[in-house]
């Protein structure tokens, strides 16, 4: 059978091949409706972008983009997992197009679109909680996306992620172990994915342990250094303070080590290893995640979608490792 | 009078339209001598890539890019480099091709390679040792280049570092007014940029106070963690073993670490911060950049070269920080 061709496309969704260009190319401008008719002929037909027109543009520009879009690039924990696929793509000779949202979802809609416009065979996004309809039209046209580091809300796509909530749990119980009954919870915003997989396993830890949630004890929207800072400042203030803490990236626990010390030491233990961890006093206890396993396993699936996987969408978990080094054993004050 | 055309410049250099296309997109395939006689053309008649045909692409393809090539992105100084150019690129409306080179010529080209045949507006580089002769073809092209944390050899263009220099001298200078006269230096390779000025700061604070350069206390070459915490290991089994260190970035700083307290504790002073570095026991004594201002100020050279500043290339020289936290006060093992 003749592979379709863009015309074939464009006669059965009564449009011009111009438009169906526009759609496939993820283009602005064309009417939702239009680009759902022309993305039905698409799949119907199983059309696959001009592989001419691709190996034209290969052989004009030497080389193929990825597009990697991350929360922030210059959280080490992304900049590990970027490196970690640029290497992966330039093994492959493709060079990568890369972009921060900040968990802005216009950020990412607008750094999305500028990929796909400029034609990128594929993209890695850690996407944010925002909604991600808008790369249903790339797709159709052929642009591979992966998940990492979180799913996409209404996304059936491959995701590689870690075991957030059983890690979390493994942390608290650890702490819980250690005779803690009120023990905090610092996080990030809620509505973050991993946040809300980290707080559940928090709450699956006490549960276990027949403690009841304490919702004095809770903070979530921490986003910065300062004000994770600040959120132990507060915590220290009430009538039952906590004598634990379990803190939920690498940012907050930075900033809850500024006020642990002082009046009292407090017990804690950080999900993700900083750098030194190991030096301080007392050596940090962290579930450590692995961003360039994260990274290498993300861009793999990436390219054997790109190269015509056509399978069933994928969910990786990698596993995490609890590092205990001694800060979650710090005793109670009466203990 | 009338802007030059690609006619002009092939006629000019008694070549074809398509080979003066080939040159100025920086494309592989045309013989060097046929280049330079392209190039010649170009800078005489004062030719400018069409901007005809460069609207058509941004419009075609809804924005510009730029590209970013550092050494190592996973290494947090990079990553808030990247971070900071990103920023400045997106408030522009111009996406970022991001490339770490690893130090290798080889990877570097490859990396700007795939770049300029995307046809880049810009280049922002943190150059490798290798030459840069292979950028005049490109920078005849009309992409602008800017040199970042280091000097690009035989290349005249744009460059912001730090005064690295003084900066280690000041270090030293440190260390010596504790009354430590036996300071090691431990160092990356010696022909990176950065390595021979910090080398050449150390010997200018040594020369200052009289003594002498003892080779037996100077390492070079320095690539990782455990390559650093191994030449620690070799110096203090010398007969007159090191009461101090300087040690020239945070990868060699990270390695020491490891060795600095046994048998006896040692006398540190680093280049580069480290997250933690405060909270270190005694807290680490170091000379800070400003990766996010480097970026930042790197980026801002690049965008008014391609808003069409041509005027003669700026070398600008931002200033480090002493941050003295302890670290570099430890007393000699008999003061």
């Amino acid at each position: 059978m003749k592979r379709p061709t863009m015309k074939d496309v464009a006669r059965a969704a009564g449009v011009s091949p111009m438009t169906v260009s526009r759609v496939v190319s993820g283009e602005a401008g064309v009417a939702p409706e239009t680009a759902a008719r022309v993305g039905q002929a698409v799949r119907k037909l199983g059309y696959q972008r001009n592989d001419n027109a691709r190996s034209l543009r290969q052989k004009n520009l030497g080389t193929s983009t990825i597009g990697l879009v991350v929360d922030d690039l210059a959280n080490p924990f992304y900049a590990l997992m970027a490196r970690s696929v640029e290497d992966e793509a330039h093994r492959r000779g493709h060079v990568v197009l890369v972009g921060s949202t900040n968990d802005e979802p216009q950020r990412e809609r607008e750094v999305i679109a500028a990929f796909t416009a400029r034609q990128v065979d594929g993209l890695i996004i850690v996407p944010t909680i925002g909604g991600h309809g808008f790369l249903k039209r790339p797709m159709a046209g052929g642009t591979q996306v992966v998940c990492v580091d979180r799913p996409a809300r209404g996304l059936a796509v491959d995701t590689v992620t870690v075991d957030n909530r059983a890690a979390a749990g493994r942390a608290v119980t650890h702490l819980l172990g250690h005779g803690h009954t009120r023990i905090a919870y610092l996080g990030d915003r809620f509505d973050i994915w991993t946040q809300a997989e980290r707080y559940a396993g928090y709450l699956d830890a006490l549960a276990a342990h027949g403690i009841p949630e304490d919702p004095a004890l809770v903070r979530h929207e921490l986003r910065s250094h300062p004000q994770a800072r600040d959120a132990l400042a507060v915590l220290r203030t009430l009538p039952d303070p906590p004598t634990a803490l379990f803190t939920s990236n690498d940012l907050i626990t930075l900033g809850v080590l500024d006020g642990l010390d002082h009046p009292a030491p407090l017990a804690l233990v950080g999900f993700d290893d900083l750098p030194l961890g190991e030096r301080l006093t007392p050596p940090l206890t962290v579930v450590s995640q692995d961003p360039v396993a994260l990274g290498g396993t993300a861009a793999n699936l990436l390219f054997s979608r790109i190269a015509g996987d056509r399978s069933a969408p994928r969910s990786v978990v990698l596993l995490t490792r609890f590092v205990v080094r001694g800060s979650g054993a710090m005793r109670t004050a009466g203990g």
